[in-house]
């Protein structure tokens, strides 16, 4: 085997411990310890190694060992203005702001610095989910003559700036257990795992994922005006529907393995800002309260990558004031999300500008569901994005694993479109682990190709090649020996100590 | 009602008949017609008037005038080289090409010529779809010792360059009537609809489409290899299934009512190039060959809209000499290519250049299914696209019409962002059935923004807005008036006749 | 004259003074100031009205009140680490950094805050030019072997991130009085004249050229190394050789009236950070100090619109440490930076990231002169800059203003471009020095678009129409009246009470 | 010397001739021609090789040898709607269009086929440029009532698609002769050179610039409107004056070394179209016309490399029909065109639609000059360019390779820049001549980044990297050896018979 004609020293088998190896690793410094090879003054030479664990090696930490965690940061409830989680109507606005007039929100990470910058992903298995997401707000917005946003107006909100806390240049990017979580593919990847991006100015870098470095396109996940009552109740009801009959009805479950079908809400984990923990008040708002997970009518958790700087979101107002919150902010993030706590998800703050649009939800917006309450944000996309030149594309359709025929279904298209994306990078010395995290943060477009060519959706998946350092497009002849690159270390990952079945693909084997 | 201060002397009410209008109109010369306005020297003043046929009267055509259409173009299968519409490893090669030549492919429309620039929507409605799409070649590719493209190679094909055939340049963009192909929004918009396009150069524009006007990024529909016998009866047998059984299983039936669920062989309306219509071996092959609607394994009719000059297609081999087939030629289209015939469907050329990677399918591709079959092909986008700096977008839920929750299914959230898109520009003086036509064949993007927030997907539409006239952005205020166009005339349209439900949305007074 | 059918209850004539007008305006409230028009309920109706000063009354500030202006800002010199506003080796670093390591750099704008935010351009006027540029630095360069940047090596610099300083996110553009600085088009705007820009996040805009916003494209003016002596004497002497006898040998001198001809070290005003003043070292020093006025072999103010986020710059190491300095902080700058005091000016923060390529002048650089010293750094652009779209370009040929025709001169070109472009933009309600303002601070680019057709040199200048409020494209018919905005009020400006000649061009009536 | 662990068994240095080579040369086939090395089977081993001519032997062409070359090709003159190669009002128009039609103008190369597709730069050394450049036109353009363009109208061109003529898909890069045409840099570049460019759609690459491939900005390098006789006059005025008096007053002319300094009108080598050679009327506007080699205020020769598809071209009018003209199509053109036969020349068509706005030059151009014919065209920049992402900047500033001290001059400042790029670019493998040719055609941008920091001009050269197959950005470490290639064959090459002194930079040993 030549790399660039250099005499290999030291090999390493990946699928060896490192005491199986042909030249058996040390972990001392000894004088006894035998020499392995030799080099000429002048030679070059090639020396293999493992990461520092050995290689593989998952992390045994216990969920107990993490309740034990650092506790010295500010919880998002002791916050001078205190954080909420849930979505309602009466969850009291914290500040409030005139419209034309810039203010700045600043946000903890959506986990409320649960997930750590440490060498365990064992923070990630363990979650309590019933906690997120920590939002800032509600903030309500007045006109310049003091009189607030009223139901039916339409918030234009515009990011005027938007970044990292300084001091916390630091994100994280990772994948749930199965049982806890899970995400798009959790079906192939059931374990947690978790890379840690550091900033430099406008690029992330993770040591957990080497040879990649990009940009960010950095922008809130979640922004939303609070529900009205009857909103709220459309919500729960119709989520309440699809978390207790969908297993039945919907055939989607059985290829995306995700659960719960919804997240219902919960006084467990529950925290209502102003609203003070074991009230009455409090008691009956966090049994109403809508979880954040999905986006909805308000926004919410749109997820939409490209709501940048300069961008500008036209938000339904459903009750006085607006009740604006956000959180959730991303470094940069895939379209898609696709290994759900998927972006490179961080603290931050928004600078942010505020207009009313009076009786805007009539005049630009339509309902298209049986009440005018069903209606969605519009959003315009902001100037400062970066420039990518050449992207490299893969494509799914709405055939399952199993080889099953799905009738034009996106979703499963697109999962799809990701499985080939991954197996393809695997080849240029990645682990699947970090090509799924990866494609679930990098600037990569997930696109509706084709929704009207029965039965097949057609659905796409393009990554921006200039992120890597090596050239990852197909060429004549195999993929270069030379350059593949073995990306030590691996993402931090934890075992998998469930039940569920996963599901393998035949050409799996790496 | 101002407009920019200008006397309207002449106004039109759109609901009325051209006899009914305030001002009768006429559609014959004479002097002793009455005036209706006088106006000044010097005076700016304001006429409106309805379209040539008196607005919003359908055609009425019969299939049988159809059916009795201009013959004088060369029918696909009186072409030199023999077209064919069907997948099938035994159809032979037309034509032979060497890798690293440019070599040039032309095509007819993928109706072959059906739908005519006239004035009628009819070729539309009654267009018999067992026929489409007419594909030219097979292309059989060797190297440069004339060896063969082989079963497990993968076979790079470069787009040099494309475009309309000279002579030839117009297009259109339709919906198929409810009862006969159907659509994305078939319960929405059953009616048959059509608008024509010309091209000036890079422009296209649309007499049924007024307003807009936008550079095409070109690009054909359908490209793919021959699949093997084996390939195609694994396509037989699930798109079977799903035929047979999906409408009893699969959720999003109700949703997308688009019929049938698959295309499946049929001897009607087949055409196989150089093999003879009536012989033993064509009643064989017939009967076996795969439609040409979905996107498959081969490629297919994938509708990647980025699929421009300079862009390279990585198809698996899975029959010796590739037989390399191309049609369905796109002057532009939006992702999802929501109409059904829904790009600007047109004639046109192709110039290739073929690599062969031997042995690449193992190399570079993974299946995702039970065989080593189910792969997909890979795409590099080329670096000649139109540049937008301006994108409006809308936003859609997995909450479908009726308020009804789906779990994480980007289609029905996509549907929704489409929808919504079309109210909302239906605002600005165009009717629901142009703006469809128009998202489906402009240059827009339809992305999976977030596909892990259970229980909802949340899916985009961005639309570029400089392909309007008018400033489509929301204002504070309401819509303007001034320059609220109507924009007569309309698409062609057919009457639907047939006995589906349809679906009203709340506000689809307009 | 009809404004979208509005009424004009008080019009204006910008040519007269306030007491002139049709209806003459007040400056006082009183009861008994008689009405001027009447208005009915709900009629749109339209007042126009001059600046808060009475349309064109130039500001009467003496330079004495500029010397007494507000003293309480730190200067330059008493920052916690002193700046300095000269070329020299033997100033001495203030700080020093290790390769890979990010760091960051605080700076004052170039004026070291002479340059106030208030109603008066006075300060402009008056400003001492021997004190700029004041430079943050120098910074001493060292290899994480402590080893530092070496005479003949390459110092890259990455930009990672930059911005304004948190709390002072405001910016000028000026043109300096014919005899205090000038600009590229003194002799045409001879007047002292200033504007503010306030930043909202990436936006920039400014109360005294309304109807422009346009997102910055941040950048340092200055980057450099320190020279050696050989380079610096090589500099002071060809500099002093143009300013000796360049008035009688250079043709351009007398199309471009910008004085003096070259900045020659001076110790008025001189400051060299650590150095103690009045001490014998600091008496050499400033006599033989380079001025920081032109870019030069070191990099230095060369003014490249493009070096922000991300973006690398190589520079040559000509003292041990390399002794790096940087300031100038612009917001935005147009390519040329054509009024002098040009860009968006500003102090700011970089945060940057060192690396040394050990012998890399050799290795990448060429000498284009009579020594190994006359190179020139390089530079690699980020990936993050505003997207535009559109672009309305205005070209100029080397002929002057005088109809002389010049041999291939760019500068020439270049001029008779800027110049078409400010009369153009002038019809559409801007005054001309707030176009000159605006095109030497908006994105807009400058290019050598023909240098060989002799005798004509071709230039332009394309300028990105987004950045307007309005459309600015040629129209069939006349520039639209209604839209057409009297851009009130102007930019800050001063009297010009020098003789020297100024340019007019034929249609300067405006 | 390690090429990859490649073992090479036949060396080549380039400075020797082929029968001095440590193995000699062979240019026979002969049994006995003895071995000099030997590989073993399935041993990777590198040959290096010299051009087809031994490398560096130039070509021995007379000027006799070029007038002889094939004549078989139709002359511009032969054309059924002959050419002109002047401008004069009175040329009669070949044909008229009406305002709003799409209409197609082809045209020949700029010298008529006079450069050859061989292997000599015979042609390029010899060619007698007085007949260039050949114009297709004029073209009389009326409105919809048959009223034609008036003087002070502005004529809107716009350009709906453009491209080679079909059969013809070549072109070729050039620099002149010192002593017949010169260019840019032609000092330190006296010889004829040419090098040839093959399309693959959108695509150029050149057998005599291995290494670099890219996508076209095609643009026609001519296009203008006939001058009144007033305007000619003007013309022939300032230019005779710097033709006879520039060399003493213009210090330019010492560091442009390109002559003559101007194009005076000539009967040799004049053809004006549909007016017959020999005749009266033929003499008189042949010793008036002017030639087309600058730009000026009628457009022309005014080389903007973005003109391509969709952009749009204001003209002022100077007689009635405006008389448009067109030619000198451009496959592709770096900004400058430094090399003077610069673009990638060719023959081509234009697919152009006009428009006539009626008293336009007034309303939007203003004279810059003492009369109101001193204007210049303003373009708008079509949406569809190639997309680069990646650009590497060289600068130059305004001292020359003497080390003479310039004020401000930017010519001096991109000749600067330009030199720098050569000899950068160089240190990859390619002679300099062949970067010379290449910075000229590839979609390279120039720009006068500094303009008012006395007293240096600063210039800056953008490259974008992705145009070829190495990456030639800056490294740690030297030019990397590995893929230092020798670009061989070189471009065709002629010898310098002149006298003039040529310039050398300190580093040019290479």
């Amino acid at each position: 085997m030549a790399h660039y004609g250099a005499k290999v020293v030291v090999p390493i088998d990946l699928k060896k411990k490192p005491w199986e190896q042909k030249h058996p690793l040390h972990n001392r410094w000894h004088p006894d310890i035998p020499v392995v090879a030799e080099v000429k003054d002048g030679e070059v030479f090639r020396v293999e190694m493992v990461d520092f664990s050995g290689g593989g090696i998952t992390s045994d930490y216990s969920a107990e060992d993490v309740k034990h965690a650092d506790q010295s940061i500010k919880k998002p409830w002791e916050q001078a203005l205190p954080l909420h989680n849930r979505w309602h109507p009466e969850i009291p606005p914290v500040a409030h702001v005139k419209v034309s007039e810039v203010f700045r929100v600043e946000m903890v990470d959506w986990t409320g610095s649960v997930i750590k910058d440490d060498d365990s992903a064992a923070d990630v298995k363990f979650i309590d989910l019933s906690t997120v997401h920590y939002l800032s707000g509600p903030i309500r917005v007045v006109d310049k003559k003091e009189t607030p946003a009223m139901p039916g107006d339409l918030l234009a909100v515009e990011i005027c700036n938007l970044g990292p806390l300084p001091g916390d240049e630091w994100g994280y990017t990772a994948t749930f257990d199965r049982e806890n979580g899970g995400g798009f593919l959790t079906d192939h990847f059931p374990c947690a795992t978790k890379a840690i991006w550091y900033f430099e100015g406008i690029y992330a870098y993770s040591p957990h994922i080497p040879g990649v470095r990009f940009p960010g396109l950095t922008h809130p996940g979640i922004i939303g005006t609070a529900p009205s009552m009857e909103l709220l109740n459309i919500w729960n009801e119709r989520e309440r529907e699809v978390e207790e009959n969908g297993h039945k009805s919907l055939k989607l479950c059985e290829v995306l393995h995700s659960r719960p079908l919804a997240n219902l809400p919960s006084t467990k984990g529950c925290h209502l800002g102003k609203i003070k923990k074991g009230t009455a008040e409090w008691e009956k708002i966090a049994k109403e309260a809508a979880r954040t997970i999905p986006g909805r009518e308000n926004g919410g958790n749109c997820d939409i990558k490209n709501l940048s700087r300069g961008s500008k979101i036209y938000l339904p107002v459903f009750v006085e004031g607006a009740n604006l919150s956000t959180g959730d902010m991303h470094f940069s993030q895939g379209d898609g999300e696709v290994s759900f706590c998927g972006a490179i998800e961080m603290s931050g703050f928004l600078e942010l500008k505020c207009e009313i649009i009076r009786g805007g939800m009539k005049e630009y917006l339509t309902p298209m569901g049986p009440t005018p309450l069903h209606v969605n944000p519009i959003f315009e996309i902001g100037p400062v994005e970066p420039r990518f030149s050449e992207w490299l594309v893969f494509e799914g359709i709405s055939v399952d694993e199993s080889g099953r025929q799905h009738f034009l279904d996106a979703s499963v298209a697109y999962k799809r479109a990701v499985l080939n994306a991954i197996d393809y990078l695997s080849k240029f010395g990645y682990s699947k682990e970090q090509v799924y995290l990866l494609l679930s943060c990098c600037p990569c477009e997930g696109r509706i190709s084709g929704i009207v060519d029965a039965p097949n959706a057609v659905a796409t998946l393009a990554i921006p090649t200039a992120i890597f350092d090596q050239d990852i497009r197909p060429k004549a002849g195999k993929v270069p020996i030379g350059p593949r690159l073995v990306r030590k270390p691996d993402v931090l990952r934890c075992s998998y100590d469930g039940n569920l079945p996963t599901t393998k693909n035949p050409a799996a084997s790496m």
